[in-house]
């Protein structure tokens, strides 16, 4: 009773049975056997015989309680088993890695940020230190024993998703870089075995990890934006990824504010990144601080700490800059809540730390200039995910991957010895 | 074997698959029983009843034809049954009803511009009016025999869709207007029947209109841009429509573009209403024809063929006051394209005969706004389905409602007796 246009193979089928399983459990969980029957319409046998194939693989267990039914025999409980897998995500940023893996139930094992300049080190070694940081985190003693199901990699650039391609990443100097297959390489090269890698954009991961684990987890309206040198949105649209046609879709960085404005680094005036991208802001508010040379990463950073720190002992020129960008920010955003009409906007990376100053104008000009009256219900917020947003994201959309069968589940018994408590 | 949270009932099932095999044969038409059955997986015996089913409510026929195949005994072929169905569109406008019928392949069998003034004559007589405009279309001798399905009604305004209620409708002064059941009552009274009826907004009916019927048909990411006084757009997104968190998506009538710019109906200055909205446009090409009042809808209609001519003859008026508006859209819709990135943007409305001094201006800026290279993929067209096409989008949408079971399914012999061919 599957519904597509293609042949279905009865191996299909029974994995695509898994994988309803497996997300009913996931919603119902502890939960017996009949309630997941009653849920998914499949048969009690069908269930039991699908449920002991998740058993096996390390996905669901017997919690060990049984459930009080009205009628007939009381049903042990299941739920997942949170010990057996992880998924991995990493985030590419121009001066750092930040890396994270998760369980099942998307609790992080491991958190990590790497100082990295992988603007100078171009697209090989820092496909290199990918699939280091990936192995070594693999191999972190919080994993061990589990299997890694997949590993995500978010990059600020344009991606070719189902290709696994950055096709172009202006502010890490990349174009047309086949990071999955080389990632996968050298994960391969390295005895790490087959470990499947999706690479997509940081702004759309970030949308899903607050969308999986965020402070409005579960919000299907929402969008994230970043806060780097550069502006980007990642969209989610009753609960999907708002791609566009090439993929391009989100791009507010470059939307056209003030035609007098400053010059943009894309060669016009008066983008919103040329007003209140992370760049522009910091050479505004402590001017004396900005170097006579381009940004590099950690320059950025400590820029931003400077510039937080004389706001908030009131110095004028850091208060008035950020609330400028504030405005802009606003400004720029009620174009994008005009368009899509989320319930949310989080503002992630380095608007978080600004947000006390940046937040006000913000709002202000978001109310004043989106159409549907009160901003179409829209709020604007800070992100609680910090710096790593985007990698928790890709962590949590491997796990969503496996949940709706766009990844292989791992093999009956792949992790079970391992998994034994003490048993590494 | 189907996938959902609650209990599912046997006849659900059923009717799910009924609706499975009617779009499987609307996909491969000509085709047979087995063709079908490899295609959705269900077994041949199912199918067999599923078609009968199908057969009996008109909706499926064997064509006469059989197949060849290698193996086994020739299958009759079957095909979509055009003759038994219609589904109604209708489109409420400032000046204008339009109402179209269609068969189950979303051929036109009925197309009917009403002239009614439907902002003086307020919600109450509009929904009489709208009633007594079904009715006719249902009488319609093109319609004898068929069994109507639904009837979808397209208004200027925010919808909410769920409930059939017309949230705000400026353009018309409606606000808080239930206008679904109070159309389906008038219906039920006149003798017309149940007939479900389904309220949405125009833009987005007719952005459905072009992906299913108009020269982009197929294509996932589009865009239409209603021309009219008021400018919305209707998105979609992977072939879903983009609706936002409350339903305000598209809302790009009051994008702010120039800070100094003309005072817009909204109280704001340089919307892209007051610079491109048709109202804006024919003030300015035709000033000395524009009444000393606020103009009603057959102001509008007159004055556009006015502008239209007077730059077909060179008018330098009117060509300046066409091209500076095109500039203005472009800057409008490269926002949209910057947030959405859809394949093609197609203007409606009376923006199709102002097309040739709109559009080279129009995707000039768009190409000089948006940041992705060459527009993103992104081609600025013009409509060709006319003022009606919000009123195609309705009716098709009620025959895809009925395609993926939104829509109950026409009784077994509901329209057979009389669809025999002079029995009407």
């Amino acid at each position: 009773m599957t519904v597509g246009s293609g042949t279905v193979s009865f191996q299909t089928v029974r994995e695509t049975n898994l994988g309803v399983v497996l997300r009913t459990v996931r919603e119902l969980a502890p939960c017996s056997r009949s309630a997941v029957a009653s849920a998914t319409g499949l048969n009690k046998t069908t269930v039991s015989s699908l449920v002991a194939d998740l058993m096996a693989r390390g996905l669901v267990l017997e919690t060990g309680e049984t459930s009080r039914q009205r009628v007939g025999r009381p049903g042990v409980l299941l739920a997942l088993d949170d010990s057996s897998v992880a998924a991995v995500g990493l985030e590419v940023n121009v001066d750092y890695l930040s890396v994270v893996a998760v369980d099942l139930l998307r609790n992080e094992l491991v958190g990590r940020h790497v100082p990295f300049d992988a603007r100078s080190a171009g697209p090989e070694a820092c496909a290199r230190r990918i699939a280091r940081t990936l192995r070594e985190t693999m191999e972190s003693p919080q994993l061990s024993g589990r299997a890694v199901v997949a590993a995500g990699v978010a990059v600020p650039g344009l991606i070719d998703a189902p290709a696994g391609t950055v096709t172009r990443a202006p502010n890490l100097g990349w174009q047309g870089v086949r990071l999955r297959d080389r990632v996968e390489d050298l994960l391969r090269t390295a005895g790490a075995g087959e470990v499947p890698v999706h690479v997509d954009n940081d702004a759309n991961l970030a949308a899903m990890a607050e969308y999986r684990v965020g402070s409005f987890a579960g919000t299907p309206d929402l969008a994230y934006v970043t806060g780097e040198v550069g502006i980007g949105a990642g969209i989610l649209a009753g609960g999907e990824l708002l791609r566009g046609a090439g993929g391009f879709a989100g791009e507010v960085g470059h939307l056209a504010l003030a035609p007098d404005g400053p010059e943009c680094a894309c060669g016009r005036r008066g983008c919103l990144e040329s007003l209140a991208g992370i760049g522009a802001i910091v050479r505004e508010a402590v001017p004396d601080r900005v170097p006579d040379r381009p940004l590099s990463g950690s320059d950025v950073a400590e820029l931003v700490s400077v510039a937080v720190e004389r706001a908030g002992s009131g110095d004028g020129v850091a208060v008035g800059a950020l609330e400028r960008a504030g405005m802009w920010l606003g400004r720029g955003l009620s174009t994008l809540v005009n368009v899509t009409n989320p319930s949310v906007v989080l503002l992630g990376g380095y608007f978080v730390p600004m947000g006390p100053w940046l937040l006000p104008g913000c709002r202000a000009e978001v109310v004043a200039n989106v159409f549907a009256p009160g901003a179409g219900g829209c709020r604007i917020e800070l992100s609680a995910l910090g710096l790593s947003a985007a990698a928790r994201g890709a962590a949590a959309s491997m796990i969503h991957a496996l949940d709706v069968g766009l990844l292989p589940l791992p093999a009956p018994g792949a992790a079970r010895t391992a998994a034994v408590p003490g048993g590494s």
